[in-house]
């Protein structure tokens, strides 16, 4: 049975087939902006390979999941169950979270592309493995032998632990009554942190988008943006190990999401404030080390998430 | 096969015969007291079972458990295999940690004895079910359809969220450096909390017990003592609300714990704190209607999760 595989987020579409490993050199990347819904975008991908119809289509979503049918965040476009099957022949369609599926695409973390931040000396090859990332928002999801576990991380509280947590957490709970995990670590994240960075520095803001602070944080033309990328990249490590702790993900911590990624050089390296808060967790600080962390490149980890979905589905529904 | 099923804590050692079923009749509480070690309290309990030996014996363990020697939290035992085979003439002695086997027991919510806290009109059977809870540490775990996911809560850094929250943090911080989840969420978080409920008003700690903080705060005799009793449970409350959103528990939320319970009637009821913080969440406050809330009794949870724990393993084992 030949798969359609689609990781769907509010700029790209990124597309593939599997029948019923995942056909590398069927992948490709289409631009939501070229077309006016997404039946249009998957009958453009069938016309280029060539293919009349599919028998199954997965669409991992950078939305919360529940129905027929799905508002995309981040752009107005509603996923319809009915409009995909009558635009690709399959006779089943199926929708699901995009971390979801990257929970499943640690299943095999081998065939993935990622580099490692942390690399202890006796992993454990079966304990659990999470993946979290900032993006949009923030979430986490867990594989585990058993499994993959969906999570809601970022609407958890934010846990404020320096003075600079708490000016930024009573700055977003002024504007939003609460100040969640994913307020902080989001792409609009990193510029509320600028703003704050420079509102205790006693300047105005110059900059105005959160790539803007990326930019000049990194090249090092903006104070007040290099601290605010540091303070993002100190409160996802020490998010992402206190994760590490809960979950007990032992088998390895994979990063991912365009956040993320977009401060990558802060992630590693002497004095990397990524690392040293991640670690920073008192009596257990010395166990920190034992957790591999890898950034998970920006690629086709969706794709094979959505691949062993389907078959893990197709077991299941045999069994 | 009968297996011998143990919840030891710090204090006392319930106990109870499987095949494979619990047999209920077989339950003992025998205060650790009365023993010089493990051996002698396993023994005493076959004597009074008339029974020479058992097949295999399950110990959950409020500890974190690893290799065939654990040291008992809050009790200067050493729990032993070897020890333990010798003593029950078992082929095949397991430890696990507590929480894991009160996560094996929500395996079967209907068979333990709990009391609604909040109950959702449309709960979801098969939903992912959380169980946590506050006793000499914090912690919690999860059962879903695939297994039962460990966790290390307790570590996680606490999220201060209000003044008050923040003058706890402040002054756990003071004394261990950092301010984790659990030396807050505990029977000694109570007096912490107590401590910080004096100084904010400006008098000195009466109070030089956890129990006595319980219990002046749930009388009313004692001001700052029923100020940290409320605010024990606003926290706990809104710690439960992360973690069943971080976990998409909708399958329910079970609480545990010896400080848990004892601040049961602050859980429930008009104007709860509990309530009102697991609640509090934003945009997604309207969704935490939907999580059943229980209260877990203190009895046989633990040894239904070890007899299941031995189920799944026997299982495993011939697979």
């Amino acid at each position: 049975v030949t798969v359609l595989v689609c990781d769907l987020g509010g700029t790209n579409c990124r597309l593939a087939l599997a029948d019923p490993a995942l056909d590398r050199a069927s992948v490709l990347r289409l631009a939501n902006d070229g077309f006016a819904a997404f039946p249009a975008l998957l009958g453009e991908y069938l016309r280029r390979k060539g293919r009349d119809r599919v028998r199954r289509v997965v669409v991992a979503l950078a939305a919360p999941v529940s129905g027929d049918r799905v508002r995309l965040t981040n752009r107005d476009w509603h996923i319809d169950k009915a409009e995909v099957a009558a635009a690709t022949g399959a006779s089943e369609v199926s929708f699901i979270n995009d971390f979801e599926a990257l929970g499943h695409a640690l299943e095999r973390p081998d065939i993935l592309r990622h580099a490692p931040l942390q690399s202890p000396r006796a992993p454990l090859a079966n304990a659990p493995r999470l993946v979290l990332g900032a993006g949009t928002g923030f979430n986490c999801a867990l594989w585990h032998p058993g499994g993959v576990v969906c999570c809601e991380a970022g609407h958890t509280g934010f846990a404020a632990e320096t003075a600079f947590d708490r000016a930024l957490a009573d700055h977003l709970a002024a504007r939003h009554g609460r100040c969640s995990t994913e307020r902080v670590l989001s792409g609009s994240g990193i510029l509320e942190i600028y703003r704050v960075a420079c509102a205790l520095a006693g300047q105005g803001p110059g900059l105005s988008a959160g790539r803007d602070v990326v930019r000049a944080g990194l090249d090092g033309s903006d104070p007040a943006a290099a601290t605010a990328c540091r303070e993002f990249a100190r409160i996802l490590g020490r998010t992402a190990g206190d994760l590490a702790l809960l979950f007990l993900a032992r088998g390895g911590v994979f990063l991912s999401g365009g956040a993320t990624r977009a401060v990558a050089p802060l992630l590693s390296g002497p004095g990397n404030p990524f690392l040293a808060a991640f670690s920073a967790k008192g009596r257990m600080t010395a166990s920190m080390a034992e957790y591999p962390v890898h950034l998970l490149g920006d690629d086709d980890a969706a794709l094979h998430g959505c691949v062993n979905w389907a078959k893990r589905s197709a077991i299941a529904r045999q069994s």
